[in-house]
Formats: structure tokens, sequence, C-alpha cells
């Protein structure tokens, strides 16, 4: 079966490489099929490429080739890729990526188009890269109400989080040092602001409740007002600070979906997640927790998810997959400062017994060379627009999520 | 459509009470099919169970029934549930199970059933209980070779070690805590000896590698061995002693498949399993080491991957899934003994120059009340007859796999 591949940068050239590596593993898995590479997309040149005879800087030579039925598109944001998903859906060809920015954003149109075409769009690899979680959550746990998921969705900032915590690493110091191991870009907002996990959580709360949430439904904050002096407190409460997308089911008509740090406590399998790893936490009703973990980036974790996906539409070409995933609505995704209640950590220039008049009862923590000015403390369970009132006039340093999983 | 119940037992009556309060969740994700209990099979007499009126005695009830399109078979054991599941499948009905031991012994005569019946027969409740891994195994790896497996595959002694770890508890005492708990039966000796673990090792070699493994294939060692001298010794090396499951590919035409208590280093992330939930670390030449984790059994969270499957059979009558498993050979498992090579943790009556003259090198291990004739320590990697017979003429307490995973 011919197929195509859209962008050749890290991903789309570990796609070509792992179709090439794999091809006995591949022809078993799909029963016979062999995946041949037909057109590789990409605007720049690659002359010594063993591929050369492959590249095509034309769309319309793998849109207009009958005999391409799979592509997949690793280009990465929304602009052109989504044109691009949405013509080839329409034609029929099945669609497979790993670009979460356009399922977050698009990926309720982009399915519509599949349907259309009576295709499939499969996106494995948009959310924990080589982890599988998309067809657990909407196969596995289909006899479960989903009350809620957790995960390490980045692993950037884990990366940076585990420096800090294991190394008493500045955010500073780890970030460079995440940018000379590449697993940082130059520009890192996407990743320390938290937008790339934000993508993710988009993704599984459209999956796991059937409803599309968009990026700018949810309350994203990254990690750099992180610092040595709240690990060091929260490890001695035997926590740990880490990035999470959480996703809280509070009734048939709406969801809270925030991206944060958060404070996990040691014992969570969340807490163990180090480096550039991730995992996702999925509490069901029926089955309790249950994580996945692995690498969640990454050359050739992220191309064997796509081509498993690519495996996956060989085998079921003219019979769709069909994931409940409809329409959004404006206040779905409720304001969780509202709604969710947990406890708080929060540093502050306060003195205890100011802390005792505010709160009725706090577990004080303490850190190494803490001035005698400042306290650190975690609340007990209340809402963070609660949190905020009690402590409107104070002098906080820094306030961060506790989280129950 | 309308399904049967083959076992009215913890797992039976819980895929009852999930397919009744899960109704809305399961027509969302079967597009709008509900699941109709007809019939519920059990030589018991349950007169007070509201559902009375479907039970039955006769299996043919169920055989006979043109409208049962779909039956869960959670009787265990594999008679008579093999010739009720053959007789159903060749019928046409599709048949899901959570009954590892029959998947273990007769998966691949079952899957050619089915085949011959065009219809399916699902077992994502037979490893892990509530816990994802067949379809990640088959559908979301398929683009890897898979080098390994290691799985902490039984709740029950998991339990028991975690108690001999964290509370210094004696073997004996956890056993029963696990009785008084519900974890354990009155007859321990499937989850001790390691039989129950071995069944699922059976099942998950027979899919990742494609040729059925029969339990008398797995050298199969259960943990009653295991002394807290043993678990002080390891625990000085930063190590927990687990019961694993552990499966090696070797070449296109052997693998090694071995149940043993084996030492994982903390850090690992089968380390942080505790109590009886379960956790799965598949390792892909491609996607790295991806781990799986939560309850292993239990009431809902297996009657939970049943209905699942249910699901799944119920949006593709007639359309089968297709299992790369066929005929295994005598020689496909080869002993491990002889090809793989580890580090071992041996506990012996020796003297430390003693211990060096007979192993070039070793990292000895220390405990509280250690003996003063007593050595612990871990050796180099080696097979384990090479270290047998190093050992040989040695007055040995105890010896235990050390795993790289």
């Amino acid at each position: 079966m011919k197929i195509a591949v859209m962008g050749y940068g890290t991903v789309g050239s570990g796609v070509v490489e792992v179709i090439e590596s794999h091809s006995r593993v591949i022809m078993e898995r799909t029963g016979g099929e062999a995946l041949e590479i037909a057109h590789i997309l990409d605007l720049r040149d690659f002359p010594e490429d063993p591929h050369r005879d492959k590249f095509t800087k034309d769309f319309g030579d793998i849109l207009n080739d009958p005999e391409v039925k799979i592509v997949a598109e690793t280009m990465g944001g929304v602009n052109p890729a989504y044109d691009f998903t949405v013509r080839l859906l329409k034609a029929g060809k099945a669609v497979v990526t790993s670009n979460k920015e356009l399922v977050a954003q698009k990926g309720l149109d982009l399915l519509k188009a599949a349907e259309e075409g009576n295709t499939n769009y499969l996106f494995e690899a948009s959310v924990g890269g080589g982890i599988p979680i998309i067809r657990p959550l909407t196969q596995c746990f289909a006899a479960n109400n989903i009350e809620g998921i957790a995960g390490i969705l980045n692993g950037t900032t884990n990366f940076i989080l585990t420096k800090m915590i294991e190394e008493d690493m500045s955010f500073g110091d780890a970030l460079k040092l995440a940018q000379k191991n590449g697993y940082a870009e130059k520009d890192p907002t996407a990743d320390i602001e938290g937008h790339d996990a934000c993508r993710k959580v988009c993704i599984l709360a459209s999956l796991a409740f059937g409803k599309h949430v968009y990026p700018s439904q949810v309350a994203t904050q990254g990690i750099t007002d992180i610092t040595l002096e709240d690990v060091s407190y929260v490890s001695s409460a035997n926590g740990v600070i880490k990035l999470l997308g959480q996703i809280k089911y509070i009734d048939e008509d709406s969801i809270a979906a925030f991206v944060s740090p958060a404070v996990v406590y040691n014992g969570s399998q969340l807490a163990s997640v180090r480096d550039v790893f991730n995992a996702i936490l999925v509490r069901g009703d029926a089955v309790g927790d249950v994580c996945f973990y692995g690498r969640g980036a990454g050359k050739l974790p992220t191309a064997s998810a796509v081509v498993a996906d690519m495996i996956d539409c060989a085998k079921h070409v003219n019979r769709r997959k069909i994931f409940g995933w409809s329409n959004g609505e404006e206040d779905y995704v409720v304001d969780y400062r509202e709604k969710i209640e947990m406890p708080f950590y929060v540093r502050a220039k306060m003195s205890e017994s100011r802390v005792k008049n505010v709160f009725s009862e706090v577990k004080f923590l303490s850190r190494k060379g803490q001035p005698s000015d400042e306290v650190a403390f975690i609340t007990d369970k209340m809402t963070e627009n609660e949190l905020m009132e009690k402590l409107s006039g104070e002098k906080v340093l820094n306030i961060i999520k506790v989280t129950n999983y």
C-alpha cells in the first residue's frame, strides 16, 4: 500500500526510518500489506538523502496520486497542515498525525472531514509520544465513567523540574541544560509556559468526555515561577512539584481543565516520573487509577506511534473508527477557581500566627536557610477563589495547587 | 443487543453490575446499542438476586438463543469453559473473557474457533485486570520489535512482598493478612507459587511474539522462599524484591519466559508498584520502555475490562479482530538458565574471601543482625547455569535474579 509523509523534520524522518527498519513486523501486523513510501513533502532540499527521488514540494503530488491511501502529517502547526489534511480526508485518504496543535485546535473539524471521506483520522502520537493513551482511553475504559485525568504531558518541563528537585539546579540553569541536550527549543515558550501541555489536555478531555475543548478554554500556567525554595519546602512535605495537566468531570454539562505546577506526594505514580518521561493517570469509576508511563517525545518513540496508526489504517481501509467527539460549548469548561476544591501550597511573608488567624488549620513546611519572615504551608481543601480572598492584602510569594492524584 | 454472562462469581456479578450502572456510557460508546442481559448461567441458586428471572443452569439456553450475540465467560478454569466457548464461537457468537487459565492453555484453539465462526474472542481482562495491555500490545506497539516484557502480574504476592518490605512482616503473617483482606484464597497456591503470573506471561508472550506459549514451557518459581533477611539485604542495595514475569526476545525462533522473584532497583517504575497493584513494562526497540499500571484484579476493575471488550464486540459484529497468534513449538521457549545472562543476588554461608575467590568481582550487601558466617552479594552478569557451577559445593541459602528493568 502506498503512503506519503508530509514534513521531513524529526518525527517525519523518524516515520520513514521506522517504516524501513520494521518492514517485517509491519507486514505481519497489517496482515501482509507493506507500507511503501511514495512521496515525501517538504519545502527544504535534501540532496544527500537516500530518499531524494521521493521528495516533492507540491502537495498536489500526494493529493492527486490515487495509489496513496495513507498520509502521515508530521509538519506541525495549524497552517497549512489543516488545509492539507482536510483535502486529503475528503478525498478518502486516511491521515495520521503527531501534530497536537492541529488536533487540539481542529480535531472535531478533521474528524468530520474524515467522516465525509469515509476514512480515518488517527492521532495516537499527538499525546504522550509513544505512550499508548488514545486507544486505551477510547476503547479500554469504554465501560467506565471517567472521573478525572492528570498527566505529566511535557518532557522538557519535567526534565527541568527533575534537575531542580534532584540536583538543586536553578530554573535558568536547568533550562539551559535542556536546550543543550536538545530537549528544549531555542524559544522554549511553548514548553515552559505550559502551552504544549495545554494542547494535550484539550485532546484528552475531548476524547474522554466527547466534547471538543479548545486551548483557549484551559487555564494554563507554566513553571517559570517555581523556585528552588518552593522545591525545598515541598520536599519537606514528602512531595515534588510537577507540571500537571488536570481534567475533572463535574457533571454531564461541565468539566474543569487546567495546566499548572502541582504538588504531588511521593507514593503517587506521578511522583516517580523523572527526567523527560511522561505519564498519564486516568481515574475511572470502575477501574480505579490506571497510569501510563513512557517517553512522551523523541524521534523514534513518536514515529513508532505514527506508524502504528498507519498500520491500523491499512487494516481498516473503508472502515471508520468512531470517536465520540462532538461540538464543544463555551460554558462547558467551567472556571476551576470557582468550582474545584483542593489544598494549596502557599509561600508568603507572613507570621505563623497571622497564618493561623487567616486559615483555621494548615501544615507548616520548613527548609534549610528559611528566613525568619517567610512561611510556607499547605492549606485545607478550598477553591482558589476562597484562597485568594483569604490571602488578599498578604505578601504572597507563590501558590501551587496540591493534587489528589 | 442481547448478551449472556456465564459464571456469576465475583467477576460475573461485576459484569452485570457494570452493564447496569453504565448503560448511558455504553450506549454512547457502542454508537447507540444497549447491552441487554438475556441469560446468566450458573449452577448455584440466587433466589434473592434481582436478576433471578435471567438465571439458567442450561448452557443450551444461551447457545440456542439466536438473539444472543455476545457472551461473557467469567467461569474460570478450563472445563467446561473451553467446551462452552468453542461451541459459542463456532455458532458465531462473540465471547469475551477474564479467564486467564483458559486463554493461556487454549488461546490459539479458541482464536481459531472464532475464525471459523467469523466472530471475535477477546480477553483484555485476562491480564492485568482493568489495566489496558492486550490492545496496546497488539495495536500501539505494532511498529516496534518488542525486546522484552516484565510485569508484576499478581496482586496477592505483591501485597505480601509489600508488607514484608515496608512493615518487616514475615511471609506467613503477610499471607494470613492477605487472606483476611480477601486478596488471597484459602488455598493460595496459584498465587504464591507463581502459577497465576505464569498464565499471564503465556498470554503476553503469545501476543507479543505471535506463537503460543504454554504454561508448561515457562519456568515458574513463587515467593515462598523469600525471607525478611533477603528483603533486608536487597534494601541495603537500594532495591526491592518483586515477583516478576519476564519475557525476552532472543531471535525469530526463540524467546525466554520465566516467573520468579527478582531484585528491582529503586528508580525503576516497577519498584514503586506497591500493595495489590500490578504493572507491566514493555520494552520496544523504537518506543523504549512503556509501563502500564493499575489494579490487576478486583470485581469492578476486571468487570469493566470485560464490558469494554463487549462494547468492542458490539461495534465489530461480523468484523474480526486479528491477533497474530499462531502455533507454538516445543523448542521455541529456550531454557533461560542456559541462555540469559543477568546479575544474581546470592545469600550463603561463605566467607568473603571465599566469595572473592569464586567470583572475580561482587557487590557485598549487609543487614542489621547479620551473622558472621553469612554473606550476601550481587554478582556480575552470567547465566544461571554458570552461577550454579560456581556455587556448587557451597552452602547457598537463597538466589534471586536481578532484573534490568
